[in-house]
């Protein structure tokens, strides 16, 4: 009989709690799954005295994560407080110079300081997993780095903020605006303390810069990717788009393209009837395309105590029955720096205007757009009292670069009565 | 450097062609991601002089896939000709008692003699890995096994079988009947040499088979599911089904109860906006469902060259890993011998009648049904022109036993024209 292994948990929310929980109720599953027996020697959290509704007395205490991530008596240190840098930072570090496998849901940390991380667990042969830092409970980086290992990955999408899809949906299905639904949001404790993470698209950028490292075999980049938050989707967009048959989604998608990979976290519009436009609420979705597997789609809980922790528990059960692999697929040494070609993927455009109320203004977009190469598939001019006209067009697939030249010609030409909105339509 | 991880693959159909051609054409992405080469040492299969597109002229050649088996410079056996028994089973026994590691696509095989073959590699300290066994490309053994580990599993559902699925699915689309599409797939080569594997659900009870022994630690036991094909469905039950928000899916259905495991693939209705209401075509859907973790959904195509050969390719890179674990998720002598509870999960059922056209027909179903216990949710009649009229029931939750004694009386009632139809409603 092997000896048991030795978890010491750093932060005790949701998630640490769940994990514990886990580790209490499911012990003699783990055991029979893993062969090996799974215990908590200490646990460590910012206040000491306060009712988690789970038994830690067995467990010794420390205030310092870094004393906790280095005791003797620790195998693996978990680390579920979260930030990128300060505490997290500090003792993912000591442990793994104490020599600890680390298990951990931060994204941030490793989006931000992932290559470093990794280059220093894997020269002292040790493991950095994380499938609880990318959408919850699905187990979608086991699936990429393992479950598509013979694959060239061609393209990774996905919703990957729960926050960001419930109010994306809770717009359409109530008819109110994005202030009205954030508002609501806030009230019920749905946001980080810094709701700029969620609904800037921070939070599932940092995820999604993880999978491009995976995917591509790339050093994890967070800063090349492009990145827009949802607070600029309006309720006309979304029932727009909605009658044109597309949702919007906050969307990271990362593809491979002749000149690098294209990865950006943004609103996009995907067909309604699609696995994706189909996802409503927090519910999380990861979409992996493969060169001989086609294309893979897994759909679950992206957040909550349950799910996260299901994820953890996978990984620190993976080291319990010895699965050791490189942090980001390949050995972090060999990553390469990975060319950025964002925006090179040609696509549709949904692109929405308010035209002011003369003649010749519809024909003048519509040269504006010839002139710049820009096709229209579909437009659609609807009835109105005010005195501008919205205008939906739907384009045929062009470059970024052509769109974009469009749109400035477009502000020039005195025929709109404001910024027009321009979205990608992602083929899904 | 690790020695070369060496294959023999025996059976060089579409599969087998498929594996050879990713070990062919992602030998350095394979070597990345595993640290160790991968090559093919011999191949095997049953007609020699035949061009299957791809160079096989630097692998040895076996006629005889036992003498493949166990040749010294074979480390792993790549299984990939089929059959429960002959010359897959006897390939397989060889290769275990040689000491070699088993990859295999055969959920027949494992379905019939998956306990004894996994006791006998865990003897030897050897793995069986099958991930292509069950839903094609989709890693879901892997999900299942790995992915959930902290999870006391509670359903596990599924369509599994792409045929069966492209046949109901195509039935809607095109108003036609069973054996109209079931002549179409022959015509095109859709179907197996024995197309009841297929249409009968016997392939799809295969794969159940093996999901049910890995999601609840018991001997791997095809005999105890309930099966039913698909040759009984009708176009009408179909767009009726439809006209009440439902599809008809051919469903793997798995969940624990009191009593025991229900494990059953028969047709099922469920809701048309869920998830596996919208599968459409060949695609293969897994919904895994555990206590932490919620509900999880894996989508992706079930059968093919790259879809399945990327799963047999998944194993092999596991094993060039070194990732070892137990067949079924346990050790294989310590599964239990599942205690079966079939059909003891309550369900409502959609029921079809053919009414007699005479007073107090309806009232006298209804009244037999609510002797028996069950009660209706909604009922529809339809118009007709025919001496008969068609019913539709679709009731509340009840159980089976319930429904089957309704049913019996039912038929002495005289007032239907012949043998009802009933169809399970999963919750989905």
């Amino acid at each position: 009989m092997p000896s048991p292994l030795r978890l010491g948990i750093a932060g005790l929310g949701t998630v640490g709690t769940g994990v514990v929980r886990i580790v209490q109720r499911q012990a003699a599953l783990l055991q029979a799954r893993t062969g090996r027996e799974i215990v908590i020697s200490a646990v460590s959290a910012r206040t000491r005295d306060r009712d988690r509704g789970v038994r830690l007395s067995d467990y010794a205490w420390e205030d310092d994560p870094v004393a906790l991530a280095t005791r003797d008596d620790v195998d693996v240190f978990v680390e579920l407080m979260g930030g990128s840098d300060g505490p997290a930072k500090a003792a993912t570090e000591a442990a793994l110079k104490a020599g600890k496998d680390v298990v951990t849901a931060n994204k941030a940390l490793l989006a931000m300081h992932g290559q470093a991380l990794a280059e220093m667990a894997e020269e002292a042969g040790l493991s950095i997993r994380y499938e609880a830092a990318v959408a919850g409970g699905i187990p979608c980086i086991k699936a990429l780095s393992e479950g598509l290992s013979g694959n060239e990955i061609t393209r990774v999408m996905g919703v990957m903020n729960g926050t960001c899809n419930y109010i994306l949906t809770r717009m359409q299905a109530a008819h109110l605006d994005y202030q009205t639904v954030f508002a609501e949001c806030e009230e019920l404790g749905y946001l980080e303390a810094d709701p700029t993470l969620d609904v800037g698209g921070i939070d599932a950028g940092h995820k999604l810069a993880l999978l491009v490292a995976l995917a591509f075999g790339t050093k994890v980049d967070f800063n090349a990717l492009t990145i827009e938050g949802i607070e600029r989707v309006t309720i006309e967009d979304i029932e727009q788009a909605a009658d044109m048959g597309y949702r919007i989604k906050l969307l990271g998608v990362a593809q491979t393209t002749g000149r690098g990979v294209d990865a950006r976290m943004t609103p996009c519009l995907v067909p309604a009837a699609s696995p994706l436009g189909q996802l409503e609420g927090p519910t999380n979705m990861i979409v992996l395309e493969g060169d001989s597997v086609g294309q893979i789609v897994l759909r679950g809980a992206g957040a909550g105590e349950g799910p996260t922790a299901s994820a953890v528990i996978a990984d620190v059960a993976d080291l319990a029955r010895g699965f050791r692999l490189p942090v980001f697929g390949q050995r972090a040494a060999s990553l390469r720096l990975g060319e950025r070609a964002n925006n090179a993927s040609p696509a549709a455009y949904y692109l929405r205007m308010a035209l002011v109320d003369k003649p010749g203004a519809l024909a003048k977009i519509a040269t504006v757009l010839g002139d710049a190469g820009v096709s229209i598939d579909r437009m659609r001019q609807y009835g109105h009292e005010a005195a501008t006209a919205p205008v939906l067009i739907v384009t045929h697939k062009t470059q970024q670069e052509a769109l974009a030249m469009a749109l400035e010609a477009l502000s020039s030409t005195e025929v709109l009565a404001s910024e027009p909105v321009a979205l990608r339509i992602e083929e899904v």
